[in-house]
């Protein structure tokens, strides 16, 4: 979404890519710069012609990540967002976590080798010295298409070991496989999932703190992997 | 799925793309032909290089949509494939409906705008003549990640007076309207969404028999559009 967005464009020194780096029809936005001695690209699903929203969800976010990676060629993708977080995993609203790993939570298919690939878990590529260095929190990275969960959403996140819930990062990781490129997510907590306030009311209150303590860890983080290999990360 | 493919690719005298009309790394495989002085071409979403199936759902389904456009430029696309009909909106198994319009049902957002974007409901384009010289069922094409349905899948399907459920028709209906190509989609019958057994046995019982009615409705139907306007569909 924008609101998460266009704080990390300022504190990165970024301008808009006129046109966008990515072509049209997709609505995708692009904005660009250079910092510690990397290129950077923040790319954004745009907003939806019909409804006037952010696209969000796990469709625009394979779609725009494959045209990004086509067009861009990036050594590494960052999945930066806001989600929700489990108490139990120890989350806390401001919170950023990176993903030990990816998951989906509403495509259950329970036919051989499709139920696998329905929750298409995956591991992120291990990142222990940026974790340190910027104290994150980690944990499983689980994505649906639905703000709120369901009962059968519930049980496999719980079979994931998700400390995070949110809507993009697994379309975002099988975009990123089909084109062998490494993945590193950085996920702020705007509410607790196994919580007892609705998802939605959390959200609205907690995102702005949620987009700052992007703003707070996201440069940082880049400055970090900037000149290193993955192996160093 | 290449079960609901392949037997059209031989009823229409398509042959497969090498290479694939879409560049890799998207593993969607494309067939091609000419038939009753239109160009034909098959596409199907390819397998998943992890877990050995076809790749299904709506993030698939969108990508390969997307650039299959992007690649082919057609005048129409057709979704085709197997679905889950509803006894209650006059379906049996077996039987071909097509689209009046698609919805999605598992993206519940109940967020202002969100909500509305999360079901995405559009209109198909009309095509009462095909549909009476086919002697088609018709019906909204609800789609959903999961081959079963939880019961908040169920209200939203029912909210939307889906007659049919699948997985990719959304995907593919958004990513269409993205490049402004009409979208037809024709589906048959493998299961009852409200009966009494598990869908997973009915459609593998009945994935055959929906391919063959498929195989038998899709060729006359491209006959049909051949040298039409849309507006005389």
């Amino acid at each position: 979404m924008e609101a998460e967005g266009l704080p990390l464009v300022e504190s990165l020194g970024l301008r808009r890519d006129e046109p966008s780096r990515i072509a049209p029809p997709a609505p995708c936005v692009t904005f660009s710069g250079s910092r510690h001695g990397i290129d950077i690209h923040l790319v954004c699903n745009g907003k939806c012609a019909v409804h006037g929203v952010d696209n969000v969800g796990t469709v625009p976010a394979a779609l725009t990540t494959y045209l990004a990676l086509q067009a861009l060629r990036p050594d590494l993708v960052v999945s930066v967002g806001t989600a929700g977080g489990f108490a139990a995993r120890g989350a806390k609203i401001g919170d950023v976590f990176v993903a030990t790993g990816f998951a989906n939570h509403d495509r259950r298919i329970p036919l051989p080798g499709f139920d696998k690939y329905g929750v298409w878990a995956c591991g992120a590529h291990p990142v222990p010295n940026l974790q340190k260095a910027l104290k994150l929190k980690e944990g499983v990275v689980s994505s649906g298409n639905s703000l709120d969960y369901c009962q059968q959403d519930w049980d496999q996140m719980v079979a994931s070991s998700a400390a995070i819930k949110e809507m993009e990062a697994a379309g975002i990781a099988w975009a990123a496989a089909l084109h062998g490129t490494p993945l590193l997510a950085l996920k702020a907590v705007t509410d607790i999932v196994d919580g007892d306030r609705p998802a939605q009311d959390e959200f609205l209150e907690n995102l702005a703190a949620a987009a700052r303590a992007l703003q707070e860890t996201v440069p940082p983080a880049l400055e970090f992997v900037a000149g290193k290999t993955l192996a160093e990360l």
